[in-house]
């Protein structure tokens, strides 16, 4: 099946700071016919999520760089619409990593096929997919997540903070997260059941606030922010707490170097356990997490929600939204 | 026995910044007799350590705060010279926290007897003590230290870090070392047996001189400094590395506050663990600590250098010594 018209969204130039709509170009270019064992596929949504500011980086990190002027990667759903390969039917969903265009053709190694579920499957690009999948380890094990603890969690209305959230209280946990709007705010406490919300945007002392809204302290801390939130939640942790680093979003724009806390010999005074990781080197773990995860959100127990944005050519916009807090729960983009 | 003279030193004022000699007062009391079940012990040796610092300000820590117009505490070997207490015989050495003072009269609960050893008794101050231990506790066990790690130590002369670099010789590591003199320089290389040392004094690029150092990275970083020495340490790091956090002693005397590293994302893309710790935490271990490290001192494995202040009025001296590099090995002084 030749299709004259794949768009696609290149990284136009390296991003310097918070990225503009010139860093990205929307390009079209036709895709061949497939040959013997290989797939067409189709995708139906894709995502965008703050690790990708780091790609676009050109530095050495835990992913090589992108490439300026090719086509940007990341997490997507898509549909299998042509096939020389018997292992994947035509109709069949699967995950992958090549979002950011419409079509592509592939041998098929690449492709995740979905389970048959009644979940819709954007889901498994949010709550059962890399986010989810990095909350529940990042809390359970990085965090090492004890039943009663008390929780608090950075940018807790996100794709990850909000499953983070409810897995704490699942867990029996006090739970407290920072957002930056009131409507945020209110979707923490009125539908995920998170005992206190912070607008960070809004207070006055974040330590003060932090250390009220945690009349028992910190036992673990879901870092996704860095900076001012870290160096409050230093301040309230308690002894042999655990800070689990999955992100510093504050930094990811920064164009001077931003110092650290100023308070960092907490670590010593409370005898605290700092660590960072990167989910994929837990995806062996993925298949149990789904079964978990699934059967949390069958039952009721886990909820979720997305902002999602229309076509290939509004990807740059749902990406730089992720900085600017447009998001809640997890930024999606639904191609066409 | 009546000892008309008993002089100790006192916490006149809390040191603001460095401290200096007004922060402390010679004080010279009675001892009265002592009662059944009591002992009179002479202190031989005392020992000042560079955590007092934090015990000098007014806060929340792991050791309540020493308090204005009465004796200072801290390790000290002594000897019974008076007993009406059965477990403690007249010429006991004995270990405890009552430093800083030529007598004290105790029921003995906290008296350690010394073990017979062929090891002079100071050695329980330093290498076979306290320090020693925190070198063991914080290498092995919270820096998960394996044969052959590159590793990286900070204040690498001092009580604690010439320890640490034997340790891990001993492991077959690769060792690095920071220094603030030539001559500690030498030590450690000449006498210790140390891979590289970095005078971070006149050091042009501390990422870089501890990254030409280090050709394989660091997989675990010994740090009693914090500041820029974190931040090298950040940059060179390997993937799940550990950072073991004993001190951070360039931030003790600060009279504003320090901003951390600008690089605390490192802890992400690196997946770093770092752990603070309290070596009395541990203390459960010491009895094979004792044994495993007696054992290298009397094989010849492990050395310890030793930087000696004569006589109770000179502790204050010995004391702010320790944050202007004025020892080598551990800091003690001799009590007449």
């Amino acid at each position: 099946m030749y299709i004259e018209k794949n768009q696609q969204i290149h990284l136009s130039r390296r991003p310097e700071g918070m990225p503009v709509a010139d860093d990205f170009e929307l390009v079209s270019m036709p895709v061949a016919d497939i040959s013997e064992g290989e797939v067409l596929v189709k995708n139906t949504w894709m995502s965008v999520d703050p690790y990708m500011r780091g790609r676009m980086i050109d530095r050495e990190s835990y992913v090589p760089p992108f490439a300026v002027g090719a086509v940007l990667e990341g997490g997507a759903i898509g549909e299998v619409v042509e096939s020389n390969n018997p292992a994947f039917a035509v109709g069949q969903k699967v995950a992958h990593m090549s979002g950011w265009r419409e079509y592509f053709i592939t041998t098929g190694e690449d492709l995740q096929a979905l389970p048959d579920s009644p979940i819709p499957e954007q889901a498994f690009l949010g709550v059962l997919g890399m986010p989810g999948m990095t909350a529940f380890t990042g809390l359970l094990k990085i965090g090492e997540l004890k039943e009663g603890d008390s929780v608090f969690v950075s940018a807790a209305s996100g794709a990850v903070g909000a499953i983070v959230c409810q897995i704490a209280k699942l867990k029996g946990c006090h739970v407290v997260g920072s957002v930056g709007s009131d409507a945020k705010a209110d979707y923490l406490k009125n539908e995920l059941g998170v005992d206190a919300v912070i607008n960070y945007k809004t207070t006055q002392d974040l330590t003060a606030d932090l250390a009220a809204a945690c009349p028992n302290g910190i036992d673990v801390y879901f870092e996704n922010v860095g900076g001012a939130h870290l160096e409050a939640a230093l301040n309230v942790m308690n002894d042999h707490g655990r800070i689990a680093v999955c992100g510093m979003i504050d930094q990811y724009n920064a164009t001077t170097p931003v110092p650290g806390p100023a308070n960092l010999a907490q670590i010593i005074i409370k005898k605290l356990k700092i660590q960072g990781f990167i989910v994929f080197e837990h995806w062996d773990e993925y298949p149990a997490f789904v079964q978990q995860m699934g059967q949390w959100i069958q039952e009721g127990k886990v909820s979720y929600r997305e902002t999602v944005y229309e076509g290939i050519e509004s990807s740059p916009e749902a990406f730089m939204g992720l900085f600017t807090g447009k998001n809640t729960g997890k930024m999606l983009v639904k191609l066409a």
